[in-house]
């Protein structure tokens, strides 16, 4: 068997089956985000890792080297935002071709120092490769946080409201924009939308200080980052958590324009902001009795939007999607899947 | 300038002057082959990585997927080995191409697991990635120590001497042996030498035990793992610690089968144990008056052969190599950089 035929999921369940029961300092192991590691008896080290390859994940002509070296930075701290807990030391894998400008490496430096100076990390290691077969940026990101804040993909309840950080769609909305640029009928918007989705693309915002509130808080129960598109990330809290969910589509929150480009790009209004993939927003659970202090503290302190989008069901009635003319269909999970797509 | 001409220690060096100091808590930054982090007041954290890459570190249809799995996680090993530390958690993270089997996957992760479970770590998290560009196996080892154990590159001191763990050459002896049997003069040796220098060549063995005795031994100055060679390696150490070296050639822990491969590709008997690499050997340095007792302890304990090959000098007096004749020659840093070799 080919691993496409497997699939990325199908894979990871396959090596996670083969593994040993792992020692008692691990708290979560793999088939997680993060690892949760323990550190003392009320702290833990957190570490994940995630690469940003040339021809799979981006083109080097379509992406500025800075911008590269952000978000590859970023989408490991949008992971660790996502337990809750603080970023804290980076190490930088790189696979680098013989005929690349040392001013490629430079910038894409620049971008990594920035981040990392935004969200208090610090980078101290790594390792560099020559790779004949193009560039990667591979990060291994360590975090830490008291045990008591960390959240992970299971814990919703039937009863918890889901709330989404900023917006969603808008990553989604930058690529088909931009491969766009060669069809014969390309897509429209505005200069400004334009721009927004194509910094949401390459400049992803990871969600540090809204996760760290989530976590201090001790009132949601269960956070991912969106990465694969919210149906497929909500799916992943449903199958962790061993409920169902329930989605408005008109509480989601997505801008005129991106709805007005997916149903160009789509035929599916809604289809970017719950299929795109790479909004880096955090996505979490809380009880109906503080999911609305909740999402009124985050936006207080950190100016950064929350909207409440639906509602945790018992796993017997499945994940649904209200459409804005009251219709029920089901939530599928069509995200993203790096063997399948 | 392109990167080839600025080379893997000139770029290292780049990258290392752009960053900004890091935070109290990283005790040992960028430009060592260790991230060194403070836990608390007596204890450490250790963080490392290092990838295995077709076409630039293996040939996929030249070495074992479980072997490969193996090395994977041994060269990191390996680096932790080096500090005196003890080896924990890994990370893995896994570039695949569409195509292959998943068969090569179990035996990846058996290799790995193997490896895993002799040293005690847990294979607690990674990534999957779709690569278009060939596999890779990218490994993020975390590991701790008592702060009071861990050594460096820096540290040694003029006086004392230099030791070494098994023997040196037979990795690369091993490399000449396979790309030898295209040669229209092919290497010859005998068959038991052959197994042992693919064996070293494909599945080199961690001194990881070594690593923790020398460290807690507190009398060691100066540690590395030699990946570049030895002439490279203790080149990295005179560096760090602003000394020079003498190393006596006849001392030199090399199966004279190695000897005679290497005057047959090479025309120096030493070629292989000086500028062969990946021997994963460690290379410490200790003063006289405790050395041969901590040699002596290392190989009672472990049951691994120590050998004293020379001896720490002022810097003035450079790096220098004692043939079996007498003659004193440079000992010159020929050991591997990527983008060079």
């Amino acid at each position: 068997m080919k691993i496409d035929e497997l699939g990325e999921f199908g894979l990871i369940d396959r090596i996670q089956r083969g593994l040993p029961a792992p020692g008692s300092d691990v708290i979560v192991g793999i088939g997680h985000d993060v690892a949760v590691l323990r550190a003392t008896a009320e702290h833990v080290w957190l570490a994940t890792c995630d690469v940003q390859m040339e021809g799979a994940h981006f083109l080097r002509d379509a992406i500025a080297p800075r911008d590269l070296g952000r978000k590859a930075l970023a989408i490991n701290l949008s992971d660790i935002a996502a337990t809750g807990g603080a970023p804290r030391f980076a190490l930088v894998s790189l696979g680098l071709l013989n005929a690349l400008e040392v001013e490629f490496i430079d910038q894409l430096y620049a971008g990594m120092r920035a981040e990392a100076k935004i969200f208090g990390v610090d980078i101290v290691g790594g390792n560099i490769s020559r790779s004949r077969l193009g560039v990667f940026i591979d990060i291994f990101l360590l975090g830490d946080a008291p045990r008591e804040n960390i959240l992970l993909r299971a814990g919703a309840r039937a009863g918890d409201q889901i709330l989404v950080t900023g917006t969603l769609g808008d990553a989604a909305a930058g690529v088909a924009l931009m491969l766009g640029r060669s069809n014969a009928a390309p897509l429209q918007t505005t200069d400004e939308y334009a721009a927004i989705a194509r910094a949401r693309r390459d400049t992803p915002t990871p969600r540090v200080r809204e996760g760290q509130l989530i976590g201090s808080a001790h009132t949601a129960m269960a956070m991912l980052d969106i990465s694969d598109g919210l149906a497929s990330d909500l799916g992943h809290i449903c199958e962790r958590s061993g409920v169902g969910a329930r989605v408005l589509a008109e509480k989601l929150p997505v801008a005129d324009e991106n709805r007005t480009l997916a149903r160009a790009a789509r035929g599916d209004e809604f289809a970017f902001a719950l299929y795109g993939g790479e909004d880096y927003e955090l996505l979490f659970t809380a009880p109906a009795a503080s999911a609305e202090a909740l999402a009124e503290q985050i936006t207080r302190e950190t100016s950064t939007r929350v909207s409440i989008i639906g509602e945790i069901l018992p796993a017997s009635e499945g994940r649904q999607l209200v459409l804005p003319d009251a219709r029920v269909v089901p939530l599928q999970a069509r995200g993203w899947d790096h063997f399948r797509d």
